[in-house]
């Protein structure tokens, strides 16, 4: 695809006025205090792979941007998209995958850039999200006795990898993984009430380690109270075993976060855990203790 | 170069407040109105030269996105940086150009993302940059009767180029290519009193066509007029030829504008055309017409 057919297939796209018709030389926006504002980098081979569908592709560099904002209780303002042209068919399904996550998300483009790259180089993708909020909870900011808590359920994402890498599962699952829906409004209804929120990008067990780390403290997770869905529970069982794998898989995109004991959440979500003074996580499947596992989920995914 | 390491030397950059340390997974900005956005990205083996110095691989991404923000007459606020990580040297070298650039230009860290690439994957990098203006121009914004305008000097980046190629010539052209400097300053001066304003970006003759396509308005230049630096005449003489090529070739970053006739710029400037009725661009010898070459700049470089 030329760069004016990709730019002329662009402003078919949610356009935010800031963008201006995609005609100038840079975007112009009356922002406000509170801008929030996220980067990813993906490259093909790393972060995706060459036979993965384009649209799916699309859908997941803005659901995970839109993840990271929410975590913040950000709104979506808009997005900068950095994008290699490459064959006209992967770049319309990758527009065609970005139009609908933009649609659904209500997010649109605020400008971006194209480029070419050299031929047979992997593509690499840049997005930068911006979104609005009154508050912005921090990374490390529980306290000693605050419940741990998280949206949605756990594992989906993980068990949808494996379905991608040619493992026999239901279709639900691989939809997680290549759809992630991230938690706009419960990020934004939990921005005044919870001293810390972060995405479960990685794996819970290293996310809810990173926020204990952050806040100064201990946490402690119950694997027998980690909510999985009933696909995940068809495909993978629910001992203890496969609790672990889910809570050391990634691409769960739910939200972690942190509320005083005894408060009720204002979303819809499960208590796994709680805070406490020292360090380190600690996991146990009821009353019984369980070692952490060595690889707790994405470390060096950078 | 490790992830941790790459993030523990950007700590060594200027920050702003914005980037939480770096220890968070958004930046969180009070901005106001007249935020200006803009993104490039740049492909190693298509924007530069495996062979090129890091430092200045560094140097010329920031320059060529404050050279955006100065168009709109923007003061520059931060940058998000997504970067691939690679050997040591390369990494340690585009930090070192990087911070020199910013403090240069007063233009700190606010976040980004780093990721590993394939191995052997020609290196990308996404720059996204972020101003406040009062007043941003647009790129429309000529009137007929308006006279166009120029800082500095044109053509001494396109002859870096060939010196950068192998071709002998002095070092200041060189530089010129390899670490322009954003007319910041100018364009925060211009950006009320100019009806449309851009950066020369891919040649002066294909930006002052873009300038007036989107004015709906002709526009001639004297090439008589154009500014030359000492070390561009020395390297290429100042012939009609000479002139020509200093016109159609890009990497100059000054500022394009346009001012009412008979309006003194408030900054160093050569007038060097003006707008009309009609469309497209007209060439002049002083008083000779000159036919409009068929390669007018950089018209493809995506």
């Amino acid at each position: 695809m030329t760069e004016a057919d990709f730019i002329a297939a662009l402003r078919d796209l949610p356009l935010h006025p800031a963008a201006r018709g995609l005609v100038d030389d840079a975007a112009v926006l009356d922002a406000g205090p509170g801008l929030v504002l996220t980067k990813d980098m993906i490259a093909e081979g790393v972060h995706f792979l060459p036979g993965d569908p384009p649209g799916d592709v699309a859908w997941k560099l803005l659901a995970v941007n839109l993840s990271d904002l929410a975590a913040k209780g950000a709104a979506p303002i808009g997005v900068m998209l950095g994008y290699p042209l490459s064959d006209t068919g992967w770049d319309r399904a990758f527009l065609d995958g970005l139009g609908k996550a933009m649609r659904r998300f209500g997010c649109p483009l605020i400008g971006g850039d194209t480029i070419a790259l050299p031929p047979g180089a992997p593509r690499t993708l840049s997005l930068t999200a911006l979104g609005q909020t009154d508050r912005a909870p921090a990374r490390g900011g529980a306290c000693a006795g605050d419940a741990l808590w998280v949206t949605g359920t756990i594992g989906d994402g993980g068990a949808g990898l494996a379905i991608a890498g040619g493992a026999a599962g239901p279709e639900a699952l691989l939809r997680r993984y290549r759809r992630p829906v991230p938690r706009i409004a419960e990020g934004q209804a939990l921005a005044h009430l919870a001293g810390a929120v972060m995405d479960v990008s990685d794996g819970l067990v290293i996310d809810a380690r990173r926020m204990a780390a952050a806040s100064g403290l201990a946490v402690t997770i119950d694997l027998s109270r980690i909510p999985l869905s009933a696909e995940l529970k068809a495909f993978s069982g629910e001992d203890r075993a496969a609790r672990l794998a889910a809570a050391t898989a990634g691409d769960d995109y739910e939200l972690l976060f942190a509320l005083p004991a005894g408060a009720a959440p204002p979303v819809a979500a499960t208590r796994i855990g709680r805070f406490g003074e020292g360090g380190g996580i600690s996991l146990t499947d009821g009353a019984d203790p369980v070692p952490v596992p060595g690889r707790a989920g994405f470390e060096h995914r950078a």
